[in-house]
């Protein structure tokens, strides 16, 4: 995760790319990425879509637009001067306050 | 990383919450959530985004988007049985290829 | 359509909010609002979407959102000097020629 | 607005894409459309951005992607019963109560 977030950078910087990696235009990316992501699975059933992987250019298609999502994820975290996994982790702990077992067990009221 | 997929996991399953982990659902939440990122940014001058962790309130929202959008890309990546870190990696050496340090320096033709 | 670009135009400018109305921001917030647009479907079946609009509160919250993106995008092929539909119907006509009908017929390859 | 409608449904008919176009499939494809004209404008400066429209190249690519977002939410409202005029109509009405012209003015507290 860390070699992840150096490596990205050291990327970047070898590139003379900070300059273009501001905070809006890295969410702008990540935004593009993931739309990109979705329309690998707009028009599949969900039958279709649980099966992606076994497809080996759609699986490799998924994978690649999966990783650009991390890619720019991890960027924008690192401009930010965010932990990824912390953020995420601290996050979870506050859902898992918020949608306690009993109460949230089966329910989609909110995910 | 592993930690963080499989405490996501966990808490999915402690909820009975796969059946609505489909990939579809996934990605559309994960596109949810990088629009409540989005919606951090869209109307700070590039000057205001640049320095947005430094307000304490907007930067704690900044801080909670990343991790919810970092929870579902988690999820996801881990139904479809996909290495995120992996994934990132092996994406950044395609597009070092892509765009060689040379001719990519300081343009953003692309990225 | 004219008499929505002109209401639009007119709240916007009463408001002072040209400043803010640049093509990326008005680009952000179409994004943002596509995002919660989103997030009323993900959790829903395929069946509980297709009638979700025979629920009186879920159905509100669809059309509101609906507004929303379409003032957004209204408001950017504004700013831009965009005719939104006559933006949307030669597009129609590229797809047309791209996807004849009968090869197209009953097939996702594409749309 | 009405002809737009009409003709973008008929160009579904005719390919038989009734079946592909369900309210969660075509909120995705209208995503993955935004994500695309986010691409346009990501790595512009705010400057580069607001004129975008002078450059032959640029600017008919933004042309095409703001008619494809056109056409996907005039689609996505026909299939759930919306329209869309009235929708945006509607909803700026509500907005204009929430920030009136005096509090509002020159503000971007919210938008």
């Amino acid at each position: 995760m860390q070699d992840l977030t150096i490596q990205v950078r050291a990327f970047a910087e070898e590139r003379d790319w900070q300059q273009f990696h501001t905070p809006k235009n890295l969410a702008m990316a990540l935004a593009g990425e993931v739309g990109e992501l979705l329309a690998e699975f707009q028009w599949l059933t969900p039958e279709q879509a649980a099966t992606v992987m076994s497809d080996p250019e759609a699986g490799a298609r998924v994978r690649a637009e999966i990783g650009d999502v991390m890619i720019y994820l991890t960027r924008l975290a690192d401009v930010l001067g965010i932990d990824l996994a912390e953020a995420a982790l601290t996050k979870l702990a506050e859902v898992a306050v918020r949608y306690p077992v009993d109460q949230a067990k089966g329910s989609a009221t909110k995910r």
